[in-house]
């Protein structure tokens, strides 16, 4: 089953020009979804993993999905004033500006062994500020995976010392 | 195991003289993350579901896990522009205003057994919206459950002739 055939381009989105990756047709199809699993769990093999990170919120879909097959708890990164409890906050660079993601201040112990998931790896800024987030706490960082990864986009520059997985490059 | 050992009362969220029920607590505890899934299949046993609808975005969390485990399809239902590709939309009143929510048109078939599924039912806007989606598609809502119940917020009412499932009632 090649998982390339169930991402769908949508010209033009979010705005004029930009081409987008849509992993819904994926998400639908039961059989891929349990192919993508199957080929992220392979890419972990033989790692103990505490805690199962997912980025709001595309990153959500699967991240559950792993922390279940690891028997790992799940945690939400999300942007600003999402979370209910207190909270940790990191920035990071935008083309124009900068934003920011919060984690509870509760969800990773010192020495947790952390896998990282977002849907796609474009830039790096987010995944890089996930990085940084978890590690203050305390968390050891042993992957950061992702469905897609746009690689003429060289993402994997902000992420460096760091284990990267993709399934599927563009 | 009591799931409700593991949701938090986060005082004066979204705002003044709210009180939250946080889950992440629960989320990230993979006893009860599959406790929780287990109560879930339990109410759904013998049904025959084809496509999980998981509402935006702390509905996602347990969606995909239910999707997997019914070996049915996984289908996001967010709020407006944030879908790639051609969407129907639904709005429901608020307090004050409305809001909308959108699907991609070939998430549901005709015919489809669907399960929808929100982290909590409060007022149930928002759930009454997503079944009248998956209706006007031709999909068959099957059940609708919930993480949680504000039975004093008396949700089931706008639910009527659902079968309503939730886990823990407040």
């Amino acid at each position: 089953m090649e998982l390339s055939e169930f991402i769908r381009d949508v010209p033009d989105f979010p705005k004029p020009g930009i081409g987008f990756k849509d992993i819904t047709p994926l998400l639908m199809n039961a059989d891929a979804m349990r192919e993508a699993v199957r080929q992220f769990l392979e890419r972990l093999e033989g790692q103990e993993i505490h805690k199962v990170v997912g980025i709001e919120s595309r990153g959500f879909f699967f991240a559950t999905l792993l922390a279940e097959h690891l028997r790992a708890g799940f945690v939400p990164i999300r942007k600003p004033g999402k979370l209910p409890y207190d909270t940790r906050r990191e920035a990071y660079e935008l083309e124009y500006g900068t934003d920011s993601l919060e984690v509870h201040v509760d969800a990773i112990e010192k020495g947790d062994r952390v896998l990282i998931h977002d849907d796609v790896l474009a830039t790096g800024g987010t995944a890089a500020a996930a990085v940084r987030l978890i590690e203050a706490m305390g968390g050891e960082v042993v992957q950061v995976n992702f469905l897609m990864e746009l690689s003429f986009l060289n993402g994997r520059s902000k992420l460096s010392g760091q284990e990267v997985v993709s399934l599927l490059q563009y």
